[in-house]
């Protein structure tokens, strides 16, 4: 009964052929090689635009710091959920990478942000006021902390809301597979039509050994070249990079990291039902991706740990189950035997 | 005829079949793993210490700068040799990682610093005069920048003139193996023995897809948990680790790393040859690992590259060519067409 | 009417005049001079200790950020008040100076902690969870940035928790002098022997020119060499240091600091009793040294302004007026007329 | 004999005047103040432009690291003489600023960069090298640390060449009123007419107890807020500014500064022909501003030290010796005694 992480998962074997498959021959390093090549002509046709540059790197702490350091100055700030990646589990990877830029933090309920917390955050900008530090940028995490989903038409207005107010869009996409699945959006809908800035785009997650995507969209692209040199200075240009973008081309071919995305979220409805079910549980956020929190009746919590449950307990006082694209039907139905 | 770099290079096959090995069932993740844990163990029994501590992260800029930065304060610098690859080919990641060190840049023929050069430097340190900066470690690069090996006994000077006033030791060994072939040298002797602090243990240029360990030896051992911290807020703490940890045991296995560090020196030594009987090169620097730098004659530098050598014009005139694993006679023999 | 801020009054004459009484002669610069030395001698018989070591700077953004840089690392966090200066005023100074550290932000009543929300605090704090920022340090504001002041058992209280958690110790005493004739607390009582590791002993708002001192207390002291070289390298070791010792030494002697302090601190319970009495204003935070927070009848507000009034208007509806030692009677009288 | 620095003598008398002059009334805070408006006029007449925005701080290393950091980004260097206050004097000060940029140290005689090498540097820009830190800016001192001066001539061609490879100019202006003295230019010529783009204008050495000017000329006023917020979370952004700018134009008036640098100017050759005529002395570079750098013969060092004589050995195994404006005859003629 291992629920603690869709890092902990095995990669697919898809990913695994894929590397076999571009293993041999000599292939320009840093990113100038054929298999990068392709993955950002793959990219172009996901995001139906010709206007994105990509860039992958190893892990999604860095994804989401470089993609942010080429938005916010040292001397801007993030707005962004409470409890978001960014702010809570990357040990001030922000700070680090934009040069001690801030994080200014809004709540919401189940990890999405409001409109009108939004507007209110943007209407105290005052960017005249040299002491305070101005938002330049807006953070979202799709699939969100709490395991929820935006839905493209959300996303959209929180988005229009920063334009207007003159902020960058980022989006956290660490688990967008998920989210997509989960509200039937396309990648172009949920992205390029919301007119986000920068993307991070994660498989790790999804299936991959460990591959995210930075994508600039549009006049973003323009920062493409402190991109590269930004991630050459903190390590993340990766010298044999074929072996990083074989991994995304493996998963975006057939749509398969959406097939792997659509087992996880199913896999988390199921175990959801099951913990409230046949164990009183009662859900602390909506199920719409890969994770369930759930507040658990402090026997039925005791006797689950006790039987060898993998699961995190969280800040709120729920659990943190999460599924991935290999947890299996059976890994749930041990539940029963409890 | 593509002697451009070793990190062109494919991945050696029992890297993937080791990826292939491991590719199932739940794991910790951020080094929780059990194949984290046996490479720890078998990095002890190649160093034939129980006092090392290991950080497997997915750069040699990711190693280099994540070793530095945890013995090097933002106020203190580093000396180097004014070629090595933390000053020439980093992009300033040492300064990022450390949060504004320097680098103290020290002349020396073919790659290698002397002994009188960096006594002359540490002599030069003077801790209460607040305007300089003091260095506080030395850099060694070894296979140097170069293509040239120090001998462990030299490093033993070098490490005791830094010891004796008190700077830290840190050793670049993205070509270690290149190094230890080309010495005799085993790894205990190269770095153990000569009191090496950190060393950047690089395995991509050998073979792997993309792994590098950061090694931590005795005392240093007392920063390891500053080094993962570090390491997480730079987005080098691999989610899923085992697969970092993976590629680096396959390669220590049977020390299949010196096997292929000996094939890669054996061509370089081969080309070199071929180089100067042919065609009249002389060589820059000796070959003591699994690179040449020759100087060709003008017609015959532009006959090989219109013939489509692939090697890189290196700042001083001379040509440089990389050898590999999979370096093979044909692709050197390809050089008698010409 | 001008109760814009205290930095913007006049210095007082005789910081003026001690300028001009050490204005001859040679001295040694950055800090070897004997009206530097003077001034360490008089901050220890000010604190009553000989464990106090001593560095003048210029402004009180470069005090507190130049204080956290020695007490918290870059992979740490400094727990303080949501309204605190290094928050909302310092423009990320403290992000900064401590190379990308981040800040913990509390709620509390009034701009003070509360022990309970402290306590909580540290006890959140999970060292060996990497993701996570620990904090490492507190920061307290006395007078706090809404005109309140900790009592020195207040204080005593909040720095018991932070040092059994393991916590360091920072004081912004920025308004230092009115707190402490507020409270009655001696300057020893108020530091010393409530563990203070570092103060931002603050004296431009008092009546200096531009002055504030770093005083590191008991084991801090071994950060100095660390502070002097951070400071150094911030543009904060100024060359003709004397000048701004002689200005503390100005305010230090015969107490005229806190004789101003109480200038100021009786001039803001006199507006503050017109603002109430005759205004029918009420007061959003008791007034416990030179600064009134008070909500005014909407008529009453717009009629201030419009005759000329200058105090800022506060984010939470107040407006707030700041006395100085400089505030005369016949300003705060100006109000009858209108 | 005290010949140890400008830093060490004490300020002008019309400084400290002219505090007291505005040391009266309330003022806007943090540069709002009439006294600022003031100086910002009289910097236009001085420089013959409209084009010029000014900022005040408290030191010369605050004025250099401020003014590269909006003109180098965290992944570009800047290029200046091996020798130059920014390399050598400011603790990391450049490469905190500029959030880790870096320094390309260039050789020159006597403290000044020839066209020759500046030449090559720049033609050894490779901005499409992502490996490689490209320079974006060049950084001139005039007086040059070995006190010898720049012609206005001389920084038109290094700037000419500067601009022609897309550098930013930064011109290190401490001592620029012995440099204007010793060559006759006017500032404008030296400077705006040389295209400088970010100069830091030096009054502390020259007679202030602690002012210098950071002065954007042109397309670089675009900085300006940048600057600004850069200068508020590094604590330079003095509340009370009114004291910083009087100084500066306590200085400028009736031409006040370049009296001075004169007279400091007159003191260093008089000097310099003591130490030759008199101590057989060689100078090691040409007098042309208020230092004088002398190899002495070493019985005459001895002697001289042990007669009290204060002044710093240099690297190169000269002596330095600085005059000010107060270096009075009485105090060279007491050479005449040993």
């Amino acid at each position: 009964m291992d629920f603690s992480s869709d890092t902990s998962a095995p990669a697919h074997p898809a990913v695994l052929s894929a590397l076999a498959d571009i293993n041999s021959g000599m292939e320009a390093s840093y990113g100038g090689d054929a298999i990068t090549q392709r993955l950002r002509a793959t990219i172009k046709k996901l995001f139906q635009t010709e206007d994105v540059a990509v860039l992958p790197v190893g892990s999604g702490t860095a994804a989401n710091a470089l993609a942010l350091s080429v938005l916010c100055s040292p001397t801007e700030a993030i707005v962004c959920h409470r409890n978001s990646h960014i702010a809570c589990d990357e040990r001030g990877a922000p700070e680090f990478f934009t040069g001690g830029g801030k994080l200014d933090l809004l709540d919401g309920a189940s990890g999405k942000l409001s409109t009108e917390t939004l507007k209110a955050a943007c209407q105290r900008i005052n960017r005249s006021f040299v002491h305070e530090t101005p938002i330049s940028t807006l953070s979202l995490t799709n699939l969100t902390e709490s395991g929820t989903a935006y839905s493209a038409s959300e996303v959209s207005q929180l988005s229009g809301i920063a334009k207007q107010y003159g902020l960058s869009v980022h989006l956290d996409g660490a688990r967008l597979g998920n989210a997509l699945v989960s509200t039937g959006a396309s990648a172009a809908d949920m992205v390029v039509r919301n007119k986000v800035d920068v993307l991070s785009l994660g498989f790790t997650k999804t299936g991959a050994m460990g591959c995210e995507l930075i994508c600039l969209f549009g006049d973003a692209q323009g920062r493409f070249d402190d991109l590269l040199a930004r991630a050459k200075r903190a390590g993340h240009l990766p010298p044999k990079m074929r072996y990083m973008s074989a991994q995304a081309l493996a998963l975006l071919g057939n749509d398969l990291w959406l097939q792997l995305a659509r087992q996880a979220n199913d896999a988390a409805l199921m175990l959801a039902d099951k913990l409230v079910q046949r164990f009183g549980a009662s859900l602390a956020h909506a199920v719409e991706g890969n994770e369930v929190f759930a507040y658990l009746p402090d026997d039925v919590s005791t006797k689950l740990f006790a039987s060898g449950l993998k699961a995190y307990p969280w800040a709120d006082g729920s659990v943190r189950f999460v599924c991935h694209w290999a947890t299996s039907k059976a890994e749930i139905g041990k539940l029963d035997q409890i």
